[in-house]
């Protein structure tokens, strides 16, 4: 393989299980760069990066913001007021500008699912998907692919369960197609009405039992319970979500002695995880926000066209 | 001429038409350094680059926050709650304060006219006129000449009109001056109520009758609607504006075949500017954001005492 | 000496006068490199500075960014909402994200005393408080101090005074003690309300006479009136206030003739000081917002390990 030879990442459905592990091993060698002394390489400089987010995020753009800083971009924020209703064709407009400017990359979220897909069609500009709506978020879950890799040497044959509002969540749709191109057996957790049946056609098991899950699983990604998404009367009250599906320190006693637990961020401590299974060495949860800047490293660099690293000289 | 000699950019008044042909000469420059695949050169480099908008803007900071980043300056963005009343002495404070931390450049746009020009006899900082209340935008009208010189070749003898809000329209000021400095007929056109008769001080043609105007014109300058702009009752209804002034895919076909289209943006689409006008090939509004960034870079290496350039080095 | 020798400057309380008088010598070096032409050497390239501010600043902000990015640091901006309650446990997982992501500083502004100190406790990261609660301010006490002995060449013997709200203010809090350390006499001045008696345990001098102490001074720091940390019924009215503790025209004739007068901003002109004295050659308050600039310079340079400087080469 020669380099991932695509304009835009915009899920990882259209990646292959090479393609991934491409990404996961060039994010290593970026991850030995920025824990080096002096973080910073050549590899973007000249190069604009824009990052257009219509819904609120600190962490996904700082990750980001960092990964384009390290390679040498120049970093460009657009923040969208998330009151102001944006048409399709203003949005168009909107992408037409920042490709004018001369764009090499636009970073989006937007809460409308498929639109970062037909923006990327009308722009020259590499797109990177940071979330749309609940479709997917790729770079999360390469991430997290890779800080399992990181931990294990390889997907294959792991079981991995997913837990929280599965419903909502594009982190979830994302995962379970990178862990299963990589090898893994998924489980989906969490209350029926956030559980739907067309989950089912991605070929994961799925139970409303996390007690009985937990002592068969590898690794447990911990969703977010996200208030601010839930919409009508699916959630159960936050005490009744802790006592099912919580991540607790009893829970984790009955769990393989070294499952790896994480969470995309920010917690909920006291929610949907405890502080002592937070804070405990099964956690992972701090390896993969320094993780998340090398996997966005190395999207940024194949999305340019580079190849399979050697070297790459430091500046 | 040996450059533009002055510390402030602060109105197209004040320049002659050499003046503004070697910014549009410079520009041309510049616009060829950034659509190379290497974007950056070293022309700004440990100079401080402040932006202080008093009114929201993405497209003209972004711009602004691009020529800047793309000439190796450090960019500061000051962003000054628009709810805030900021008095004439404070506001010469924070002029004070970015000069005693060393600014080399101050952007400024606000809601008053003249206060760029206040501010610039009180600081020692290049100030650049974003755009103030409704006096001035010269960088717009400057990205207006050179877009349509990078056309036409010249401005001369061309006829050239400006459609809309008139009477709130800073871009209409600074256009007309600019076009008629560079040798071109101007018509203005719009509602009575938005077209005072004190623009006849300026030695342009006035008309309501578009359809009447149109067939004459070499180029048209589609003035954006600004709804937070009209106040008390000048206003038609959007249907009757469209119906009289808007660029309509039936009024193009009566014009000159290669009518130049231009529109600051943003555009509103379906009010002032119909899509098939908008994606049409006369329209060069795509082309006017990618030349503001070059006529912006050319602005900040002029106003630093750069000459006319022959050849400038890439980092 | 050979340096600062720690990873966070949290207070002046730690500090050593030798560790202050080392932090002014090399402020000294960092103004005369930014007061050249080129402004950028390379002490922090490749290294990332992230500002958390949790309570709004322009310019304490802008300072630091400035001196981050003088010394080619990437600086990322954090912003976080005023209205979003941040628990203890989340502000700990906020700099557990900015540690994973290997920011080398944090620079921190938070409502609540000791904050900084508690997360500091907590990361690896070098912490610099950007002003706590009613606690600490301690680059504001460090640029103080630079700007006297700039004038002076040493505090020894100096008498300050310090007026206005010494309740509520981390300035006043920091000023003392750095100002004692270097061997001034301290005297606070305000109304009694604003002046509490727990200030007697810093071995200073307090009055309620403005009048009477002022001839006395070599200097006076005249702390802003910030209206929004008024609580209760402490102060008294504007016209009040103005009358008894403003440093105005008529006060200005009855001090030392080279009396230095220090604000350290923003101004409420006409409030606490009023524009003659402001706009006076003894008003050293531009003097202090460039300073501010080298001694943050010199900070992050010392925390990093810094020795004391001989040359540093430009880049």
């Amino acid at each position: 393989m020669s380099g991932i030879n695509r304009k835009d990442l915009l899920d990882i459905t259209s990646l292959s299980a090479d393609e991934i592990l491409l990404i996961c091993d060039s994010a290593k060698y970026f991850k030995e760069v920025f824990t080096r002394s002096i973080k910073k390489i050549p590899v973007l400089r000249g190069k604009s990066v824009c990052c257009l987010f219509f819904e609120p995020s600190t962490r996904t753009r700082l990750s980001f913001e960092l990964a384009a800083k390290r390679l040498s971009a120049d970093f460009i924020n657009v923040t969208v007021s998330s009151s102001s209703v944006v048409k399709g064709e203003s949005l168009i407009d909107t992408m037409r500008t920042l490709e004018a400017m001369n764009a090499d990359f636009v970073i989006m979220r937007h809460q409308v699912s498929l639109s970062t897909e037909f923006l990327a069609r009308n722009t020259s500009a590499s797109v990177i998907n940071a979330g749309d709506g609940n479709h997917a978020h790729p770079t999360q879950a390469l991430l997290d692919s890779y800080s399992l890799i990181e931990k294990r040497g390889s997907l294959k044959g792991m079981h991995i369960g997913i837990v929280g509002d599965i419903k909502h969540s594009r982190v979830a749709r994302s995962d379970i197609e990178a862990f299963q191109k990589l090898g893994a057996k998924v489980t989906l957790c969490g209350p029926p009405t956030l559980l739907p049946d067309e989950f089912k056609s991605y070929g994961v098991d799925m139970t409303y039992d996390f007690d009985d899950l937990l002592p068969k699983l590898d690794a447990v990604n911990m969703l977010r319970i996200q208030k601010e998404r839930q919409k009508g009367s699916h959630f159960p009250s936050i005490r009744e979500y802790h006592e099912r599906f919580a991540m607790t320190e009893k829970r984790l006693k009955n769990c393989s002695k070294d499952i790896i637990v994480m969470h995309p961020g920010p917690m909920n401590r006291g929610v949907e995880i405890d502080d002592f299974v937070a804070d405990s060495p099964n956690a992972i949860i701090n390896e993969q926000v320094t993780n998340g800047i090398a996997v966005r490293m190395a999207v940024f660099y194949l999305l340019m066209g580079g190849k399979p690293l050697e070297s790459l000289g430091s500046e």
